[in-house]
């Protein structure tokens, strides 16, 4: 197989010949930007929505699921969501042989489908709050280049939706989905930065939005997941209300939380090098991958060994995969490589007489594993790989950001710039025009490198209500 | 809350009350056959998938995903396959404010989505068997009156679909497929019969189809699976071939497995009673909820014990709920019992102090709990419960069978019958106006009751070709 473009230089490149190469999703589906998932990309989604899953309920959130159709009447109840979904809705406009009476839109996320029910579901202060999510395929009629994970006309959405008594409990929700989307993101050892998105750039319908977002390469970067506070935005026009202890109706205080596929793109730009995907062991379709090494008189001890190995692990439930096809072991190493498998164990006839297991990790780190601490050993290889994928993953983002002291400096930038913004729009986009791309926001918590209060604003000088801000091009 | 309408007499109306008050789906969403997954139901959804997907992947099966919209151009390649689908099919036309170029059909069933792209996978009897399964969304512009479960246009569909090297390899996947679903029903408790559907009946573009029922009431019966034999029906026209051995090119011969929510329907209405649903605790929501009974002075021993209980069994992989809110003891009894918990653990004073809870099954047997023995015993108690809902459920089975051995005889059938037929559509349709239902095919295997050969056909008369046939009125 030919060697992968270089990542660094030619990124895109990169990227699409290792979703291609490790089989994860198949592009040659005759509708752009849906893709098939192929069954190893299929198993690293499963494993994905199981660390959403998992971290999401912990707070406590319950799984339903709503239908993937919306009626026109309802799509259309929200002025601002309307407005900002208009040109990317798919129209499902006949049903067999007739037209529908009513047009239905495929959805391109939930609030028009959910609020109609949240309003019947909703009637006293006892049924709040309401903490629900969904892991569903919506649909955008995206027009920009689509991209596997990263932009796509059919998404795979988790979207968390609440109903609040009141705004500080839905700010209180946001700051939960904050503490949840950190641990999720610990999980895949992903660094990010949150950040409040401009006015501008707020989801339709919010109040105000958060994302996430990480740098990728040359000052790029990629959106990874946002949480927004509605308000009431939503729940005025959807009549989403509850008596208060007091015998007051009031209106519900929403907020959302929304997270996709990009979650494995940005897994795979990341942690991604020259040989080809790696995950970390929460994510991975296989964390243990055995090799057996056949040897002249070595006899069918190593497939013996290996296969033992693996029902040790799998009742131990790692996830493994024992490679004993007859192809020579170097195209193996290469392919599990290219696939990120985590932990590589080669077992060949000195590993089967002397009871033991070759070790190396997807990072190259190669050590002895003894067979009668093999559970325990595996496990503290893979705790140790995921330490230090995250410590490299860390040291990179910290070295994507730096701040830029004037518009000029951020012509041609090769990494992501803080700047001193005055947080008018105008100035907003002139900083957009310096970098050639866009202001993420202000970010929420401690920025990534060491910096004092922000001086006057680069764009127009004033010292006033100025803030830092992330500057980037979004991928 | 009111009583349930009588479940032998009222059936829909018993089941329909189930569904709501149990709040399993939301049948109030305003598009017809397109219901809300509510979170109680949807844990009972989650679990019965998770039964499948072990299953069939011990069946060597790999999970995948393909895109919910395929091209017009693509659906139209099998004829009677569209033929048959034509009048269910939801149309995309519009993406944004444009009409598109190729309408996109939402997928009734994934043949077309899938098998341009198998042409591609497959290229050699290396890359065979291909054992492929997907659990999607389905959608059907349904013009019978919709069912919660039963009858849907947004359908929550498993199917498999496999390409093998030739006829007798496909024939040995469909009773692979025989075998998986005998386990897959045997963990729901749901005997049933499968039968080789008559030719009319067979899916669309299939050789022959082999169908799962079950008897629901009245002579009613259920459709609750589906194998298909497809032969080369669309390899042919999807260009799967592949080089064999002996470097001929070949077509591939397919075969897929299709099942559903049908199935939460039919434990609904095979297990459920007049207090409501009674989940296998395989599908279950909560397989066990726990109820503190407060006493005068009791204090909180009974709120700590219960609560010690959950952690207990959840930390041992039990589904548990701790129902510890302030309603009376028989209130959460009824809800509970509505909900179709298997287990009921009861803690009061008395048990608080002897260190033990009082068990109750969903089919009313009441036990001591020795809580020194916990995990243990409520494992016992939940596999002696399925034990009995499965005899329960078998005992009703057999019951629902009798030969007819006359046209005449069908005729106001509160049983599912069973006939001597000749095998032609014409006998055929005569049983079926006699029935005033349809002829569900010839049983695979060995019939529900014990009966000799089959005689002349009850249609005809003639003696030729005759075999036992199966007539009910599917609901």
């Amino acid at each position: 197989m030919a060697e992968l473009p270089d990542k660094r230089t030619a990124f895109i490149d990169w990227y699409l010949a290792v979703v291609e190469n490790a089989h994860l999703t198949d592009k040659r589906y005759p509708v752009k930007g849906m893709n098939v998932w192929m069954p190893y990309g299929f198993r690293a989604r499963r494993n994905l929505a199981a660390v959403l899953i998992r971290e999401i309920e912990a707070t406590g959130s319950e799984a339903l699921e709503f239908p993937a159709l919306i009626p026109a009447t309802e799509f259309a109840k929200e002025k601002e969501h309307i407005k900002g979904f208009d040109a990317q809705v798919y129209w499902v406009t006949k049903g067999g042989l007739s037209e529908l009476d009513i047009p239905l839109a495929l959805r391109p996320t939930s609030e028009t489908a959910m609020y109609p029910v949240f309003a019947l579901w909703v009637r006293s202060h006892r049924d709040l709050p309401l903490n629900v999510y969904q892991i569903v395929n919506v649909f955008r009629y995206e027009t920009k280049t689509t991209r596997p994970f990263l932009r796509l006309r059919e998404i795979h959405f988790f979207e968390e939706h609440t109903c609040q008594a009141n705004e500080e409990h839905a700010t209180a929700r946001v700051r939960s989905n904050l503490g949840a989307f950190a641990r999720m993101a610990a999980a895949f050892a992903l660094p990010y930065l949150a950040s409040r998105l401009p006015e501008g750039d707020k989801f339709p319908g919010a109040c105000y939005s958060i994302a996430f977002d990480i740098p990728v390469a040359d000052a790029r970067t990629l959106q990874i997941g946002t949480v927004h506070h509605y308000r009431e935005n939503f729940s005025r026009p959807y009549g989403i209300r509850f008596e208060a202890p007091d015998g007051s109706q009031q209106f519900v205080h929403q907020t959302t939380f929304g997270l996709s596929e990009r979650l494995l793109g940005a897994i795979l730009a990341v942690h991604g090098d020259a040989k080809g995907a790696v995950f970390p062991s929460s994510v991975a379709p296989y964390q243990v991958v055995v090799i057996p090494i056949p040897g002249t008189d070595a006899g069918d001890a190593p497939l013996r060994a290996a296969t033992d190995i693996v029902e040790r692990l799998r009742r131990h439930g790692v996830r493994v995969h024992l490679d004993g096809g007859d192809e020579r072991p170097g195209a193996k190493y290469y392919r599990w490589e290219l696939g990120g498998v985590p932990l590589r164990l080669e077992v060949g006839r000195r590993e089967a007489e002397t009871h033991s297991a070759t070790a190396v990790d997807r990072l190259g780190r190669k050590t002895q594993v003894a067979l009668d601490r093999l559970e325990q050993e595996v496990e503290e290889r893979l705790a140790e790989f995921d330490r230090a994928l995250s410590e490299r993953a860390q040291a990179t983002f910290l070295a994507s950001f730096s701040v830029a002291r004037s518009i000029d400096e951020l012509s041609g930038s090769t990494k992501v710039r803080v700047v001193a913004w005055c947080g008018t729009e105008e100035c907003g986009h002139r900083i957009e025009t310096g970098i050639d791309g866009a202001l993420l926001g202000t970010p929420e918590g401690a920025l990534p490198l060491p910096v004092g209060d922000a001086g006057p604003c680069i764009a127009c000088g004033r010292s006033e209500n100025v803030r830092w801000a992330i500057a980037g091009r979004p991928l």
